[in-house]
């Protein structure tokens, strides 16, 4: 299979020593926002200057939010349980790649955020451990944390922080796929809500996105897991660990169709693979006319693009190598902001579908099968985002 | 009194708008090392690339210390119970400070590091909070926690971390004193283990400071309180709030002096204020030909420097707008930036000694009454006192 190969070349292109020597001594760095280099600056900053400042947010706890840098600062927190395709490496593996989201935050936000890595995967120690440290920063980035444990997480700390919190796995990735969607479903020519889509994989990303798929009025969305499609005669769904597939059952597949991705895509418009599996391309071709297929999986997309090409009408993957890569960068580094900048204590789903909006409308200058979501170097892209979901913001909510 | 007006006038040269301003925004931001520019910078920061160096730190998690910036990352990690002079006004109040703690960190040493503010100020709970999140960073610099809770917290968690741990009102304030004071007994002609040395304050900083004189030779050691002079006889001290200063009374006052500070002056070599209280000047006057006198309260210090200098030979504040200024900033980068340099999992009291040689030793060149010890802008300090402690390492310690 020629593009198997290609994706391997592709990876392959930069060097091991490369990728390692860029990591030495880590990504990041703490810069001092103005020079200490008399006294009168450290009178400043330091003593005795800094008393009034203290003395002053003391009185009045809101001036934290203008004379600090946390209420900006945002904490990229993982346990290292689900660390891109990995999986559970724990808290110190996964520090280089919380330490790349921190640099994107800074280099497409503006933001400036700190790795929070986790020593324990208990739901009820991390709530307690983070609310603990809040006065530290301003929002909470959730990153690579293995479901289930990842809703019930993400849910607690919404409800105990007062401040934005996002599992980005969750929602980055779920409002990128609407932006691409809804853009794809122009190419095709068909209306967003009326498609059929089938999402393989019903982890963090896969739940997410069917969230995101209902919430914008699609209602014939079919989740799969390892055991098939998801639907409400399935008797294992009634174990706790699988409360959220249960919710999903009843909220998803209204056709109640059973079985693997052979059935599931019969006929549907829209395949969306979250799930790290294959998908054979005979099941692809019991697709409808002008499909759409999304093998996001990294490194090795769901089904190479070229054969997925056979079937459907727009292909995306989540690789940087092929057109209409689908990647949570194009999401995140504006939703933070604009939430921040709005002063917003919750990321909303009005929020997370006006930021898809927004990336969406950047690439309807040029519109076509290769072309349905903005570059993730666009600059136009975060700056947008941000306009996007600070508008969107309901002051005081 | 002249001098005690011109303490007034100094803190008001820098007005209050100035002092605001310079912390707007906060004091502190996050750099990326490396820019993020292409599609192939991203492909070496973050995915793909990146999960080559998770991989390999899962499988060898001693990189963590090389390919992550956690390794070389000080927490400066408060409750905010003892800020400043200001007490216990909680974290976000205390956040100007910690985030001047960490500019102070990377100027004068080039370490990074990041504020922890917690919502909390029970012991068990600081304690598990940091063990938690200590895969995060390198070192913990505990600051303005109040006595006598930061006793416990610091040794709890020096044995809960395999990491350098250190509480720098405590032993940063020590380092320096015991400097200058090395340096004083030369300029007076005493040996420094046979002085008798008065400690106004029995808190964080006066414990450490009797640690370290007893570490140094010095017998004739006498500890006061609020209620005077700590002596084993004193019936308050059988508290469990009062064990660390049971200990003491044990320790120090050999001669069992009882009363205030009149009693324990009377023909003492050295006090070292450290109480936020005030001496009167007819106690002075009752100490030793050759009196050493350090007054380190701020911004008020215990006893006016002209006054203290009509009874002593040598007098130290903790203000920069007069000579010998006691600042901890003279220790506290030097000495996490040796142990981190050197691998240490511990501060050891040789480290810290270690500390105040180094920084004695850089004002022996035009040693005198007003010239005790460097200035804080020093730029030979920091190095100087990174190579002392590094040396003073034992490795596998």
């Amino acid at each position: 299979m020629t593009a198997s190969a290609k994706f391997v070349r592709s990876v392959d292109a930069i060097s091991s020593e490369e990728i390692f020597a860029a990591h030495e001594g880590g990504k990041l760095s703490v810069a001092v926002e103005r020079p200490l280099a008399t006294k009168r600056d450290l009178s400043i900053a330091y003593t005795p200057g800094v008393a009034q400042v203290s003395r002053a947010i003391a009185a009045d706890p809101s001036l934290a939010r203008t004379h600090t840098w946390a209420s900006r600062l945002v904490a990229v927190v993982s346990d290292g349980t689900a660390v891109l395709g990995l999986g559970d490496i724990g808290p110190s593996a996964s520090l280089p790649v919380m330490e790349g989201k921190s640099a994107l935050f800074k280099t497409f936000a503006g933001l400036d955020s700190i790795p929070i890595v986790l020593d324990t995967t208990d739901v009820d120690e991390i709530v307690e451990t983070i609310v603990r440290i809040a006065p530290s920063f301003g929002a909470v980035n959730l990153e690579d944390v293995a479901a289930p444990r990842c809703f019930e997480l993400e849910a607690r700390l919404i409800e105990a922080l007062d401040m934005p919190v996002m599992h980005d796995d969750q929602h980055g990735t779920a409002v990128v796929v609407l932006a691409a969607l809804t853009n794809a479903a122009t190419v095709v020519g068909k209306e967003l809500s009326s498609m059929r889509a089938v999402i393989a994989g019903a982890g963090a990303a896969g739940i997410a996105i069917a969230e995101i798929l209902l919430a914008s009025g699609l209602t014939d969305v079919v989740l799969l897991d390892s055991k098939g499609a998801i639907h409400a005669g399935r008797g294992d769904l009634a174990e706790p660990r699988n409360a959220m597939k249960a919710e999903y059952a009843a909220r998803t597949n209204p056709r109640r169709v059973a079985g693997g991705t052979a059935e599931a895509l019969a006929g549907a418009d829209v395949f969306i693979g979250v799930s790290s599996s294959t998908v054979p391309e005979e099941h692809l071709a019991g697709m409808a006319e002008g499909a759409i297929v999304f093998a996001l999986s990294n490194p090795d997309p769901e089904v190479a693009p070229d054969v997925a090409a056979r079937h459907a009408a727009v292909v995306a993957t989540g690789r940087s190598d092929f057109p209409n890569q689908i990647n949570n960068v194009l999401a995140f580094p504006g939703i933070f902001r604009g939430a921040l900048d709005a002063g917003a204590r919750r990321i909303t789903p009005a929020m997370k579908i006006a930021a898809a909006r927004a990336i969406a409308g950047l690439a309807l200058d040029g519109l076509s099968a290769d072309y349905i979501v903005p570059s993730p170097l666009d600059p136009r892209v975060a700056p947008a985002v941000t306009a996007a979901v600070a508008a969107a913001v309901v002051p005081g909510e």
